[in-house]
């Protein structure tokens, strides 16, 4: 299959479906609608999206269920950049090549706006509830999953997590962790969600979530690698930055050609775990793979 | 009826419902957990709450239903607090006479104190879904409209216009604007949740929003002749601020005599709402009674 059609496809699907969950409103709070639509329009892979859609694909499920699934992830996954790039937490100034947020408009507006798309992202899978008539059930342990991969025990753990270690030596057991509730809980989310709406059973639901969970902790690998080894032109931010941060990495507790080998025999454990879906999971098996060759 | 012995049975049903939702977890990102812990249990009146489990006793309803939704209204009003305290916002050190979460913390903290405790919300109306059985439609029904009234088309969209309005003279349509968004959405909602919680009918559910709607404004009225009228000791903050901070408030606009003749007339309206109720919505009658005298 040709991948990059498929995402092309796939990231223009979802961005009609964001801009119809979010329109540009005007009103008279659109301050804060404009500073939503920044950043969630700003240039976005839309990889939770996707990962969402392509498991529901995978159990046969249709793409008209897991859209506002997809559109809710994404926006989780905006409100977590636009709040961690805050200057009480990481400070950044450019995301994406872009303003971040708060440069762009102002803190106060920035943390507003994470917080609408927060809000937003619930609401959406409330108004979604049509589309699930007779599954409401299901719709509720979905919401279930991503409020649990969003707070406390998730991003917003791991996001804390990360600040308390800065500064100060970690072990890879706490690395592991940090990454598993910042980017790991939502990842997995995304493909459990979209298994569950797409009327997987039990099996084929922990199989999409076992990928999940191997998917997202070497998508960090393999984001800390690109961080030593990749160009700023292709990444759309200055490399070399995590170094510069003292934040550790795992090529820093690693070493590169450990960590490139482990991301590798992750990327095969996710792959064994598609084994039962064949063809269906194509999608899943490509985005897998290029992992490893990923250059932004 | 006695409204102050009800009013403390009511404050610790919801006390200890919170404190099972929210326990006080060890684990890897417990700082942020303490502090999500630190506002939640600041002492707050417990208004939106108590207001749910009332709505929902009007309707004939128990409070096993209700309780979850009480629970997600305290979180999501006790996150825009901590949000609404921090720097770049309203910039306050002291909250019910006792350091705001950024100054006990610090602002990285707040900020994710407030995404866990909003993110939370979610989570326990979510995780409710087993006493909805059959009735799962109706639990996503009250989270959109919970939703609906904390983001950008309520509490969020509220606190933009405030800031916007920072230091220019305001209408009196303006501010009625405002403060419907910023806190008569949630106490607007509080009402309709638990009345839908409580199985009400229609009807009933349609008073109850009203009833909320007269509520919520008169609340604000009354907050803000507080501020002119109030004592500190009473109060738990200093009187005055507004002045001080320029806010457009009724009394700056409207006159205290005129300010307090129109809380008066929609504690009327509201109580008028409440008729078809008969003895079911005592508490709910006393509560808009109450805001005509209260103290703080």
């Amino acid at each position: 299959m040709d991948l990059k059609a498929y995402l092309e496809e796939r990231r223009s699907l979802v961005n009609r479906a964001l801009a119809a969950w979010l329109p540009a409103v005007r009103g008279p709070a659109f301050r804060v609608v404009q500073a939503m639509h920044y950043s969630l329009f700003a240039g976005g892979k839309r990889l939770r999206p996707i990962l969402c859609l392509a498991a529901a694909e995978a159990v046969g499920g249709g793409q008209e269920e897991a859209l506002p699934l997809a559109c809710a992830l994404e926006m989780i996954h905006t409100y977590s950049l636009i709040h961690d790039d805050l200057p009480a937490m990481d400070d950044d100034d450019l995301r994406r090549g872009q303003p971040t947020c708060h440069k762009q408009f102002d803190e106060a507006t920035a943390i507003l706006a994470g917080d609408g798309l927060l809000t937003e992202a619930f609401y959406t899978l409330a108004a979604a509830a049509p589309r699930f008539q007779g599954r409401e059930a299901m719709l509720l342990e979905v919401q279930e999953l991503l409020s649990e991969a969003a707070g406390y025990r998730g991003m917003v753990g791991g996001q804390m997590l990360d600040l308390m270690a800065e500064g100060r030596r970690i072990t890879l057991k706490e690395l592991e962790i940090v990454h598993r509730l910042k980017t790991g809980a939502l990842l997995t989310a995304a493909t459990r969600a979209g298994a569950l709406a797409g009327g997987g059973s039990r099996r084929q639901v922990a199989a999409l979530t076992a990928y999940g969970e191997r998917f997202g902790l070497a998508f960090q690998i393999t984001d800390d690698l690109l961080d030593v080894e990749g160009e700023a032109a292709e990444m759309g931010k200055a490399p070399g930055m995590d170094e510069k941060r003292q934040k550790a990495t795992y090529p820093a507790l690693l070493g590169l050609e450990a960590s490139r080998q482990w991301a590798g025999h992750l990327v095969q454990e996710a792959l064994a775990e598609l084994e039962p879906f064949k063809e269906r999971a194509a999608p899943l098996r490509e985005l897998a793979r290029y992992l490893l060759v990923r250059r932004s």
